[in-house]
């Protein structure tokens, strides 16, 4: 392994179920020179190599985006991978998925949008310059099956679904500016499958048994995806098996 | 024409160039019974026999969006059209479609998403109920093809074509649920092409003459199409000439 070989990698959303599996799954990876983990809170996961550089970066707090972005000294990134993403949260009322259109209502599709479109909007808008334009670079954001409209069969769900279509929007049109800009750069979207983690703990009741993957497995299978997808593959989102999941 | 056959019908956004041509187009109808036109601002067009009642609606403020639906004292429509939506504005700064990602910032996408998404969901919530359940009833409400994922070629306008791509989740995920307990509401979106209206008078210089309506031409092609569609369409996306729009 030359060190030219040696990648840089940024995870967003580093602490949570799905991206620490990242982190976990990229530090045990011989070629990673640094992982910078960004994240509302300091990482847990401390590696002995100090190779994991702890960022703080909060959706809801916007300049810290583009102040993460800053503090990434690495300016060349071999791959970006956005874990974050809200389905339901406690509090006071606790923000739950719509069951049905009554259950509609402003504030939870403001904090939803936030998250799942505004935060990853800004993400692109101040991480895409970070990639490395001389060879394949990669940026993955965390999206979801349910927000495929033409995969829609179920109903329910509004804010979440919509957050995710959007978001899936938002990544389709990067790639288009992308291609312009910078030629091996791939943007995607990935639907990691139930994975046990916190979003969806309350929804796991119907998932067949070895449907249900922990957060390090649905990762590893998500790398493999990113392993093989190509620059045709940008602006695209597809599943933890590789296959395309729809617009 | 029996009384019975009088169609009710409210109107979102009635004193835009698309609302309100949707209004005079029905106004002119001898099958209109009554148009509820929901604005922000006073409706300008007032018809000779009081078949047009104005109702104050704001998307910017979501309580009136509940109030104005009980304020429709007939309590089955047999139509619906959401004639709203948010692409550019005056203001310090102004509000314009983002040409590339460096252009990106929260404020316009948490603006956007308000008008274009939040408002259209909140209105689902409390107009569906409205709808009649004995006989074919219709919500229609305006997208427009950018919102199209897969037909997205170009890039740009991050925040308008992800808050339409939102709204187009929004109307499936309706269509869905409707289905179950209004067997004979058909929910769809509908792309205007581009009409010569204060939302397109940035953007017309490269359409082809023959391709630019007025607001009433518009109109009339979508009434067209809202006359053709049938319960097997609800949930998708129809432009002007009755083609469908992808997702």
């Amino acid at each position: 392994m030359t060190n030219s070989a040696m990648k840089n990698i940024a995870i967003i959303g580093a602490t949570g179920g799905i991206g620490q599996a990242f982190v976990e799954h990229y530090a045990a990876g011989k070629e990673t020179r640094c992982i910078y983990a960004c994240a509302r809170s300091p990482l847990k996961y401390v590696d002995e190599d100090s190779r994991i550089i702890s960022i703080n970066l909060d959706y809801e707090q916007p300049d810290s985006i583009e102040a993460a972005a800053e503090e990434i000294t690495a300016r060349s990134l071999d791959m970006i991978i956005a874990a974050t993403g809200i389905l339901h949260a406690e509090g006071d009322p606790p923000l739950q998925p719509e069951k049905s259109l009554r259950d509609i209502n402003a504030e939870q599709l403001q904090r939803v949008l936030a998250i799942n479109t505004i935060g990853p909007a800004l993400l692109l808008r101040h991480f895409l310059p970070l990639l490395k334009k001389d060879s394949r670079a990669l940026f993955a954001l965390l999206s979801a099956r349910v927000g495929s409209i033409s995969d829609n069969r179920l109903g329910g769900w509004y804010s979440y679904r919509a957050s995710k279509a959007a978001l899936n929007m938002l990544i389709k049109t990067a790639s288009i500016e992308t291609r312009r800009t910078n030629k091996q750069a791939i943007i995607v979207g990935l639907h990691p499958g139930t994975v046990d983690s916190q979003l969806s703990k309350p929804f796991q009741a119907r998932v067949p048994e070895n449907k249900l993957f922990t957060a390090a497995q649905s990762a590893a299978y998500m790398a493999d995806v990113l392993g093989s997808v190509d620059i045709e593959d940008t602006g695209k989102c597809f599943a933890w098996d590789g296959k395309e999941v729809p617009a």
